[in-house]
Parts: structure tokens; sequence; C-alpha cells
């Protein structure tokens, strides 16, 4: 292996598959970074095995091969290097980098080590908008459950049906569900959803409009420009969350997302996280009355609304209210209540782009 | 007490003083901001003993009265608060804040108990340009002693002598020295470093030019605009050192400092914090050959300097150097060094502005 490259271009790519390097393995070439050279191009690959990433540039090939270098140490050299031209070669299995007046010399791992991210499965391969992809992984993820032990809860349901996309995902306090349409063939899958946050990052840095995705058996892989990203699903059946999303409600609250956001953040000062977080909303004569109580005082937030049915004395958890208001785009959104101890409903004034279910929290009588 | 005043000006009183908030007591009462109504000003207080800021904003007082509030409920509260009139009364024992919507009651504690930070002493006050005396706390404070037991290693020495301002600190194994010119009566205290710093943080987020300084036989006092720091002054003598510092030199070397500095940050990367960061110069030929090795590869970094006496393989501990060139503000800076086993200086090429002593590293004879 020998070629030379820009410093730019090389930081560019490390800093594309950095986010698949393994922080807490023990296994010496997680830790690595195989890097590739064939045709003039240097391909870079990181796995944790959950997901691993791909992506190449074009470089000045002298000699191909391929070796593993430790992902950091390689970042942290190639980062200090001034914006030249770096130069880059094997020899006797250690990589030689030099730069100007700087020489490196660090050892390597062979290629054959480094777990194999396998090839490409071009059918069934989906273009859709990377915008609308972020925002319906934006809208969902956050309510997956953290606790690792809870199985698919940690991951979010991606579901093609009849030209529709969507994502949902639970915790078994709140639901959260968002779909756009799109073409694609029929397909349901389970990502985790720390691994889509890591998506939505990558899609973040890259400038192009449009990814590709593929859901396979196991895997599903995500393209955009010369990157593949490349997903271990979640195994498991994914809760059947259509049959819990009430289909009535005795009260309907149409209120600005600025107002009652900023509201139950104020709230949330006095709520704690031992008492569940709860804030109280008192919703009655065109008003909602939040208030929360603790040792250290009380407040109590006024915001105005459109009330449709009954009044209602309700309790939540403020941290769930928050999380769904932080994320819908839209300045009012519809609320629909059936009790102080049945599932409120979050969702748009009309349309059905997106929904979010919250349990309530139950309130003494006083 | 009874009052209204913006919720910005609000703000930004309280992010001055909140700096010297104790974080970690278990004394409820310096978890708090001593509020105090006086002649249409409120006057906000925040000691850790150690440290104490005063600030001071025009308010519409209907009356007068003081009372301590926690410090991070308060500020939470304001902060969330619309950019609207607050208005704030004491009624009960209890802080009563309202704001559009808003209404908050938070618990209170007597003024009686706030630590009293003591009159000013206006006697011996000094002006001095703000952007000088933060200067030369950066140029010195990181050269302290981070060991609580070290005493007044841990803090700077700051002298005022025949209208020179100086200010030093030293840490066993480096000395940072700096000094400007300032018409002033002969004065010498002690500070923490610490305490400097956050200094230079309240002075960076201050728009005024000018700060006015006080030094007292227990504490010193810095006045800029509104605001009032006080700081307890470190007991002890500093160390003696000037006496320290070699008088001659075999070897010079006059090189840039953005080179040698990105050249010793790449080196550093084989330099292991329990080989006290190792590096090794190779002083010759007009050029320094910087080396270091570990198990993961070496490196060999070639910067071009000016070279006068003898030639010279000195090693040092990188973090030490690389300290000093991020605050020295000179393309070129001169190193002078007696032997590979004594104190090597960092000063101007000309002048005594600044000066920074640096003890080698013994390095084996390979």
């Amino acid at each position: 292996m020998k070629f030379a490259c820009t410093q730019l271009s090389l930081i560019k790519a490390l800093s594309t598959v950095n986010k698949a390097v393994s922080t807490r393995t023990t296994i010496p070439v997680l830790k690595g970074i195989l890097l590739n050279i064939k045709d003039n191009r240097l391909y870079l690959t990181a796995s944790d095995l959950d997901l691993s990433i791909e992506t190449s540039i074009d470089v000045q090939a002298e000699s191909e091969g391929s070796l593993v270098v430790n992902a950091k140490l390689f970042e942290d050299i190639i980062r200090k290097l001034p914006s030249a031209i770096v130069k880059i070669e094997e020899v006797g299995g250690k990589l030689l980098i030099s730069c100007l007046g700087s020489e490196f010399s660090i050892v390597t791992l062979p290629a054959e080590e480094f777990p194999s991210i396998g090839m490409v499965n071009e059918l069934n391969k989906v273009v859709i908008s990377k915008d609308i992809f972020k925002e319906l992984i934006k809208r969902t993820s956050f309510a997956a459950s953290l606790d690792e032990k809870k199985g698919s809860l940690t991951g979010c349901s991606i579901t093609f049906n009849n030209n529709v996309l969507e994502i949902a995902a639970l915790d078994g306090f709140r639901l959260a569900v968002a779909k756009e349409n799109f073409n694609g063939p029929d397909r349901k899958v389970i990502i985790p959803a720390k691994i889509l946050n890591e998506i939505n990052k990558i899609l973040s840095e890259n400038e192009s409009n449009e990814i590709s995705l593929i859901l396979d058996e196991k895997k599903a892989e995500i393209f955009i420009d010369e990157t593949r990203v490349i997903v271990r699903l979640l195994e498991g059946e994914f809760i059947k969350y259509k049959d819990i999303i009430p289909s009535e409600y005795k009260t309907r609250v149409i209120v600005s997302v600025a107002e009652i956001q900023s509201a139950i953040e104020r709230a949330s000062l006095f709520a704690k996280e031992g008492k569940n977080n709860l804030i109280k909303l008192e919703i009655k004569d065109g008003n909602i009355e939040i208030t929360s109580r603790s040792e250290e005082g009380n407040v109590k937030e006024n915001v105005s609304a459109e009330i449709e049915g009954e009044d209602l004395t309700i309790g939540f958890n403020s941290k769930y209210l928050i999380d769904v208001f932080k994320v819908v785009n839209d300045d009012e959104v519809a609320i629909e209540m059936g009790s102080a101890v049945s599932a409120c409903l979050i969702k748009p004034i009309s349309g059905d782009n997106y929904l979010y279910l919250v349990l309530p929290v139950r309130i003494s009588a006083n």
C-alpha cells in the first residue's frame, strides 16, 4: 500500500467513519479503521458490529493493499498535520505517514482480522429525501426505551406499507408515530433508536439531498454519496401499537406549541424526578392552568387554549410532554383526552403526519 | 421588598454573580444569592467565602428589603421567563415572581445569614487596562500548581514594584512570569490561580476597558462597571522565583512559535503521561528534530531554527512546552538552555515582558 492525498479529504473521510468505531471494546481490531487501496481510491471502514460505516476518497495510489490502524491515533495524527499532501506507505507491517517536516510510523493489524461488512444487495433499493427521513427519526426516536434489557422497545419500527413510510417508537409510557408518503416495496424492520440518532448526525454532515435505503432480512443499508452505512436490525416483533391508540375523546384542546412548551418547561422547574416530574393541568374556561410544587416553592402557569368538550384536571410527567413539543414543528397542535386516567393524544390539527400518545400520572384529589 | 425590572437586566446580573455561588457546599445560604433593594437599585451578591461578587441594576422599587434565594432555582426561573417585565415581591417569607401568565412562589432565607463581604476601602485604588490585566493572568496562571496541598504554589504572585505590575506562578517543574508598566503603590499579594481564571471570565463578559484594583491585607478587590469582585488572598510567602532563573546559556534558539507548537503537539501524540509525556529535542545544524515513541509507533518532526552556541540533545515533558507556546502571542521566541539537565528559558527575542522556565526531563543515552 502506497498512496498520497490531501490532509483535508482524509480528515473528512475519517470524521464520517469514526462514528462506527467501538470505544469500549477490548477487541483491538474494532478500535481500528480498515484502510483499503483499490483503483486509485482509498476505502475506509469502521464497525462496532451493530453499526458499520464505509466511505471512500480519491487518492494517488502507487500500490494497492489493505490493513487496519488504530482509529483514534490515526485520526489524531492526520488532524494535527498541516493542510498539505499526506504520503502514506506500508513498510514491514508499519504504516509510514509523512507530510512536510513530519514523519510518523505506527503499528498496524492485518486486514483479515477486520469483520466483513458484506456485499451490497442492490435489490429493493428505495430512494428517499434525506430531510424527510431525518425529520421522521427526530419526531420518533426519543420515545424509544433507553433500557437495554427492553429488547425491541429500544428500537424504532420502520414500516413501508402501501407506499407510506411510517416510523414508530414507544417505551411503555409514551408512543411516537410519524409518517410520509413514499413509493417503495412493503417492508417492516426494527432499527436501534440510538443508531438512528447516529445516522441522523451522519446525514446532517452530508450535503446530498437524497439517500438510498435497503431493508434486508438481517440488516439495513443507507447510502449517501460515497458513504455506506450498515445497521444490524433488532430481532423480535414490534408491539402492535395501533391497537393502543384511543379513537374517541371527551376533551379536545387546541393550543400554541411555543406557549404550552415554555409554560411546561417553567412549571417543570418544581417537578422532581423522584415524583415522576409531576405537573397538573386544569383545563376549563378557555384556559389551561399548569401547576407544580416542591419543598422549594410552587408555580402556576396560564395558557389560553381553544377547548372543546368536558373540563378536565389531569397530571403528567412533564418530561414526556416537553419531549413531544420540542420536535413538533407546527404552530398549534390538538390534544385529545378521555379522562384523567386514560391515554392522551397529541396530533396535528388536521392530517395525520404524526401522533403522540402519553399516559397520564395519577394525581391526588386535593 | 417589592420591585419590577426587565427579565433581560436580571439575567445579565445573575450570570455575573453566579460564578461565586458555591456548588459543593452543604451550607444552604452559600447556595443562595443575596437580593437587596436600596434607592431603586437591586444589589445581588454571591459568595463562596473565597470569591465574592456583587453587582447591581436599576429597578422600579415600591419597597426596600433584603433576603436570600436559592441561586440555581432563581436563575432557572428568570432565564425561562419571556423577555418582559418581571414583578418580584416578598410576602410572608416567600418570594413571589410574576411575569405575564406565570406566577412563582419560592422559599427564602434571612439576609442576616449571608456572609458579610465587607466595606470598600477606597485607599490605594489603582486603575489599569482590563485587557492587559487579563493577558498577564492568561500568560501565567496555567503554571500554578493544581494540588490543593501545595499552599501558595496554587496561587499567582501579584507584585506592584517601582511602577511595574508583575504576575508569576510556578509548580515546581515550570515557572511563568509576565509584567507590564503601571503607576501604583508598591504591594505584594498571592491570589489563587483558579480564582484569577474565574475573574478573567468575568472581565471578558464585561465591555468596560478599565478596571480598578485594590490590594488589601487580607483581600483583593476588583471593580468593573457596576460589579465588585472580592477575593480572599492566599497566606504565606511566595517562593523567591528570581533566584532560580539562570543568567547564562550555552545554546540559544530562535524559532517560529506556530511551527514548534504544532510540531510538539504532533510529537506528543506518542508521549505518554506515565512516561512524563517525554519528547526529545535534538538541536543542531539550524534544525530542531523532535522525536517521541511509544508501543503504538514513533514520530520525527523537523523545525528549522536559528541556533547560537553548542549543539544540544534535551528531553522535555511536552505538556509544559505546549502550555507556554499556547499563550505566547509573538511570532518568534528565544529558547535558552545551559545543558540537558538544567532549566530552559523561553522569552521574547527582545524585551522582558514575559519569561518561562521549564525543567528538562532526563533522557537515556541511546
